[in-house]
C-alpha cells in the first residue's frame, strides 16, 4: 500500500480503514458470496446495512425524531432544484445569502422556480468574508432562507448558525456535514452531496423536519419529492447501494473515533495549524477575513505566482496530491476533510516551509 | 473467494474479473496512491478513464457519431420524468406500450406531464406475452413511442423492434442492454439503469440522437435536461465517479469476450437450455408465450406451490442464491444476465432435475 496525502477538493480522500474494510468486502461480504455492488436493495442483508447506516448518521448529529433522513442521488446540483421545488409554490419569494460559488449556483437554479431574493452578496469582497447578519435584508414572506455554510473555492465557512426565525433555514452542507456538531432542530432542510466528508460520489443526503414534507408542488417527478424517500425508506427506487454502504463505514469509522465532537476539534485544530504557517509567512497568503475561514478548504497565493507550477510538481513529487487551487482563483487549496489525517497537514506545513527556504 | 452462483435481477451478479481488479485498485489505483473513490472527476486520470468508458460502450454498440452517451444519475424511474420532459411539450401526445410493471411506471409518470395514449395492453393476459405490432393503435401525432424491451418480474421480451417510422423510439433497456447487438440508428432514445449489465447501481446512461437534445421544456431542472449532460461530457456536476469506472471494467471486459455477437450468442443459449428443462418438466413451468420469452428473466413455477420455501432453502444452501420470484407474481425467477456464467445455469436445471425427483 503506497498511499498519498490526498488534499483533493472532493471526490476526497476517505478513511484507510474504511477503505481497508471495502477492498477485504470484494468479492465476498458478509460471507454472502456476493460483493455490495451484486446485492438487491431489498435484500435483509443490505437492508441491515442501510438501516444502521442512518442510524449512525442520526447518532452522530443527534438527529431528533421529527426529521426524515433521505438517501437521494444527483448532488447538490439536483437539489439545487428540489429545494424550490419542496419548499414553495410558483410566485413565491425565497431568500438566499451569496458568499461564494456554490450559493452563485443555487441561486440560478431557485431563479427558474421561485422569485429569489439575495439577502446579502459578499461577490464585491470577492467572496473573502460572510457578510454579518445585521446587514441581510431578508424578505418578510420568504418561504425559506437558504446558505451555504462553507464555500470550497475561496474557503469561507459561517461560524454561526443564521437566526431565521420562523422562516425555514436550509443549508448546503456538501463540504462542511459531518466536520462538528450541529443543532439540527435550528434548520429546516440540510442536504449534502457525499463526496467529502460522506462518502463515494453518486449519494445525496437530505435532513428534513417533517412538517415540510407536504409543501412540494403537485406536478414534479416523483424522484424529485422529498416525501417519497420519506414514506419509502429512500428505497421507492434503487438506490446508490455500493455508496450508501461505503457511507455506513464512514460513519461507524466516525463514531469509533469520537465523534463529531472530536471531530470538531481536530479539523479546528488542522485548520489552525495551517492558517498559523500562512500568516506567519511573507511569501504565502491567505485573503480571507480571519473570523470567516473555512476549516475545510484552506486556500492560499504564493507571493509571485511565476512559482505556482514548482510548487505543485515538487509537492507532488513529495507525495502532497491535489493541491492546485481552483481555475477562478488560482493559487493554491489544501482541501482538509474529515478522513486528510493531522500528518498531512504537518507534512504540507514542513513543505511549504521547505518550499520558502529554497525559493523565498 | 467463496463466490455463489447469484441469480439476483439487480442490483446483479458483476463479472468475477472485474470485481478481482476493482479489489486490487483499492486503496492505490493506477499508482496515484488513492483509491478510484478519492479522485476528481476533472482528474486527467479520471477523464481518462471516462473517455475510454464511453468509446468502449460505443463500440460495444456500434453507435453512430450522431447520438450522445450521457452518464447520469436517478435510475429508469427518473428516466421515466426526463424522457417526457425532454421530448414533449405540455399537451402533447405521446405512446406508451404497456407490457409489465416497468412500462406501468413509465406511463404513471409520463401522465404527469403528457397526454399517454397506450398503444397497446398485455395485462389482461398478466403481461404474458407482447401485443404483435399489427394490433397497436398509435396515435397519428404522438412526440415519441416508449417501449420496455424486456420486461424482469414476468420475464417477457421484444424480440423485435418496433417499426414507427419518423416518431422518435424510445426504450428503457435497463434490464437487456448490452445482451445483444442493436441497430442503434433505429432509436431516438435509449435509457438504462447500471444495476444490471453495466455496473453498480447509481449510474444511468441515455444514448440519444442528437437532433432530439433542443426539444427540453424551458423550466425544468438543470440535471434533468439532456443537453447539459451531452454539451458537458455528462460532468456539468460531479458524476458517480467510482460506478463509471467499473462500469469501464465491465465494457472492457465484454470487448475482450468477444462484444455483442459472442453475449447474444451465451445469453440464446443460456436461456433456452433452462426454458428446456421447464418445458421438459411436468413439474416446472413458465406462462410466457414461447417467442416472447425473456432472454435475461427466466420466470417458473412448481406444480405445487408449497413446495417453494423449501425449493428456496435447498437452492440457496447449494449456493444458488436470489432465486425467489417477484412477490407479485411469486414462484421463481432466475435473472441470468451477462456477468451470471454458464456453469450457473448449468448448476441451476442439475439442481432442479435433483429436486423434482425427491418431491415430484
Amino acid at each position: 500500500m503506497s498511499r498519498v496525502f490526498n488534499f483533493s477538493a472532493g471526490p476526497a480522500a476517505l478513511p484507510d480503514a474504511v477503505l481497508e474494510r471495502v477492498r477485504d468486502d470484494i468479492p465476498d461480504w458478509n460471507g454472502t458470496g456476493m460483493s455490495v455492488m451484486e446485492i438487491s436493495h431489498r435484500s435483509k442483508d443490505f437492508m441491515a446495512v442501510a438501516a444502521k447506516a442512518e442510524q449512525d448518521f442520526r447518532d452522530l448529529l443527534a438527529i431528533p425524531d421529527d426529521y426524515s433522513v433521505l438517501f437521494t442521488q444527483g448532488g447538490a446540483t439536483l437539489q439545487f432544484a428540489m429545494v424550490p421545488l419542496n419548499l414553495s409554490a410558483k410566485g413565491d419569494t425565497v431568500d438566499y445569502v451569496l458568499t461564494g460559488s456554490w450559493s452563485k449556483k443555487a441561486i440560478v437554479e431557485a431563479e427558474n422556480h421561485c422569485d429569489v431574493n439575495i439577502v446579502a452578496d459578499a461577490s464585491a469582497r470577492h467572496f473573502t468574508d460572510i457578510p454579518a447578519q445585521e446587514s441581510w435584508r431578508r424578505s418578510n414572506d420568504a418561504a425559506y432562507l437558504h446558505y451555504t455554510p462553507n464555500e470550497t473555492i475561496a474557503g469561507v465557512e459561517f461560524h454561526f448558525v443564521p437566526e431565521v426565525g420562523d422562516t425555514p433555514l436550509v443549508a448546503d452542507m456538501s463540504s462542511t456535514i459531518l466536520s462538528r456538531p450541529l443543532d439540527i432542530s435550528q434548520f429546516g432542510v440540510i442536504y449534502a452531496g457525499a463526496q467529502k466528508n460522506i462518502g463515494p460520489a453518486g449519494l445525496t443526503l437530505v435532513i428534513v423536519r417533517n412538517d415540510l414534507l407536504d409543501r412540494a408542488r403537485s406536478s414534479i417527478p416523483k424522484l424529485l419529492r422529498y416525501s417519497i424517500y420519506a414514506e419509502s425508506d429512500s428505497m421507492s427506487n434503487t438506490p446508490p447501494v455500493f455508496a450508501w454502504y461505503v457511507a455506513g463505514l464512514v460513519f461507524e469509522n466516525l463514531k469509533k473515533q469520537g465523534g463529531l465532537a472530536a471531530m470538531a476539534e481536530n479539523n479546528e485544530r488542522k485548520s489552525a495549524k495551517l492558517y498559523a504557517a500562512i500568516d506567519n509567512s511573507d511569501f504565502y497568503s491567505n485573503p480571507v477575513r480571519r473570523d470567516c475561514r473555512s476549516w475545510m478548504n484552506v486556500t492560499f497565493t504564493l507571493k509571485d505566482a511565476s512559482l505556482d507550477g514548482k510548487f505543485l510538481a515538487e509537492s507532488t513529487a513529495a507525495g502532497l496530491t491535489n493541491l492546485k487551487g481552483h481555475r477562478s482563483v488560482g493559487g493554491m487549496r489544501a482541501s482538509i476533510y474529515n478522513a486528510v489525517p493531522e500528518a498531512a497537514v504537518d507534512a504540507l506545513i514542513e513543505f511549504m516551509l521547505e518550499f520558502e527556504k529554497a525559493n523565498g
